[in-house]
């Protein structure tokens, strides 16, 4: 009885953030574990009632490019999307972290000049693109990236064209206090149904506010853009749209080869699934009425990744052939052999093979 | 009573591979924390006794690329380096995680030259030199990388040189029951004190054997090589060499900008550090009689160079100095902002106060 408590004070003392996640991935190299993911997985209908709750799912995390498509519902709610006739490639970058192929930058700069605007209005900084063919005709082409090229220029492009049609000030429009990003909280509060502490605020890497908010809240958000339920039918009805341009559109979300990319193809209406930085992914399952959000708590993308692929696949029986590769976990060394492999943590397995059947869920909205 | 071997059960049962190990290194962005990495750190004397063993120092790890100066001895120890005539820019490319840069290849291209060789008989597989430089020189080139640009390609060039002065085969020295590599095995195991288990062996990137063993053993072979304590006279002279020929061609075993070359030039003859990866990071504090290691469990680079950071600022006033950089450990977005930054966690902060004092150690060899 004693030690139990010492040892949670001198966690505290410690200040560890996440003390006490669980592994969620191993990484193997030969027979041994070389690398171990922690982190934590909260499953959610759309009242909020937790399916899983694996590790700190009440710890407020920024949840960074996850909640892009949340973060664009101000586009089409608005009807900003109508009055500029934006296309499903529009509205899909707007939701996107992609690569920077020309595919991206053409629907960026489309989106932009429908809404009167051009590149010089992006506040998101530039970075060598993502994907390695653009850099390479780039560096071919003796130029440096633009704002455009930035993974995140779609979501500016879509936030500008909304202040444009809500008659705000375009210039400013990433700051905390201009007027679209007090909707776009208020959304994000409403939606995932948590008060969003502005003490709790941080700058993510393109300059936009991203709040700390419970991975529970986040993954009701997520069932509740799912299904609608919940939310003003103006709200759903704009999430419906923006998840059908991603599902038609699933390059224009990240990349040839990357996650999202693969999971709206292969799993288009039935998952919708999104990335951010620092290991935090989100996912809404329409069909069963469900959100997930997991954050891996050193921040590793492939921890992420496979952790989101064993939840998708104890789920979603077709998650388990869309998700083949990365489910097999191979890693190849250099000289292309194969040297080890990842895999779920004891701790993941177990919760998910605990599971109630993914029958018992049913959409709720 | 009743918890703890509970807990302790449920931890093996979940196959948890570092259950327990403290958060060494917290990454905020604005006032919060947002990721952290947990790990371990073993600082050792010549004979093994631990002066710090914070978290698991006892679980065998791969040391992959971390103990490179040491599969780099029998170049020197067997005559080769003397036979050959090699430069301290060719002893310390066969040190080197490098850059792929113009003087790394010509380094490396050198070396083989004098053994006789050439580029063809690097078994370490090609892929995209570090440096950007060098890779936007080969894309516009139109050229792919090759073995050389490969940021081991200096150690096989130096396997190769000591394979052929030995009158062994040089086809084939990667493989495990190479002669080459069995008296690099040997040459790990008597200079850390620990036996190899060859159950325990992983393919590193490079298609290297790697043989698994505790922080503790490193950290104490790394105090002998700093020291040359414990070690035969031969080999401890030509650890010294090795060392040495680093310290006077910093660039050479890593890059500009990279962490090792930053500490062999700002602290040399007081500290050699060498990275590998999978966040494994080893030292020798020749002028302490000390030596450290540490594996960050979830593999995160930028985690072991802060962990280590902390324990050189720790230990030598200097470093503070040469380091200053990565301890303010400053975040900046795409758009230059500071969003965040980098800190030791509480655990290391209170283990590297408890150290006993630097001027207590003194070199024991």
């Amino acid at each position: 009885m004693g030690s139990a408590p010492r040892a949670t004070n001198r966690r505290r003392m410690m200040g560890e953030a996440a003390s006490g996640n669980p592994v969620l991935v191993d990484v193997f190299r030969g027979s041994r574990v070389e690398s171990c993911h922690r982190g934590a997985i909260a499953i959610s209908d759309t009242a909020g009632r937790l399916v899983l709750a694996l590790g700190d799912v009440a710890r407020p995390v920024y949840p960074r490019s996850a909640v892009k498509v949340l973060q664009a519902i101000p586009l089409v709610e608005s009807g900003a999307a109508d009055a500029f006739d934006l296309s499903p490639d529009e509205l899909a970058v707007a939701c996107a972290s992609h690569s920077g192929d020309q595919v991206h930058l053409d629907a960026v700069a489309s989106l932009l000049a429908k809404a009167g605007l051009d590149e010089s209005y992006l506040a998101c900084g530039a970075h060598w693109p993502i994907s390695d063919v653009t850099t390479h005709t780039l560096l071919v082409a003796g130029k440096r990236p633009r704002a455009i090229h930035n993974n995140c220029s779609g979501k500016h492009a879509g936030m500008l064209a909304a202040a444009v049609h809500l008659g705000f000030d375009p210039r400013g429009y990433e700051k905390v206090d201009h007027p679209l990003q007090v909707l776009i909280a208020r959304i994000l509060s409403e939606t995932c149904g948590v008060s969003l502490d502005p003490t709790q605020m941080g700058i993510d890497g393109c300059s936009l506010p991203t709040f700390a908010q419970p991975l529970g809240a986040l993954a009701q958000g997520f069932a509740r853009l799912g299904t609608g339920a919940a939310l003003p039918p103006k709200r759903a009805r704009a999430g419906q749209r923006l998840m059908e341009a991603c599902f038609a559109a699933p390059v224009l979300v990240a990349g040839e080869g990357r996650f999202d990319t693969i999971v709206l193809r292969g799993l288009a209406g039935t998952a919708f699934t999104k990335g951010g930085a620092e290991g935090v992914h989100c996912a809404a399952l329409p069909e069963l009425g469900l959100g997930v959000a997991l954050k891996v708590d050193d921040g590793a993308k492939r921890g992420a990744e496979r952790a989101l692929s064993e939840v998708l696949g104890a789920l979603l029986p077709k998650a388990w052939v869309v998700l083949a590769n990365e489910l097999e976990g191979e890693v190849h060394n250099w000289h292309g052999l194969l040297v080890g492999r990842m895999a779920a943590g004891e701790a993941l397995k177990r919760a998910l093979r605990d599971l109630p059947g993914a029958g018992a869920h049913t959409a709720t909205g």
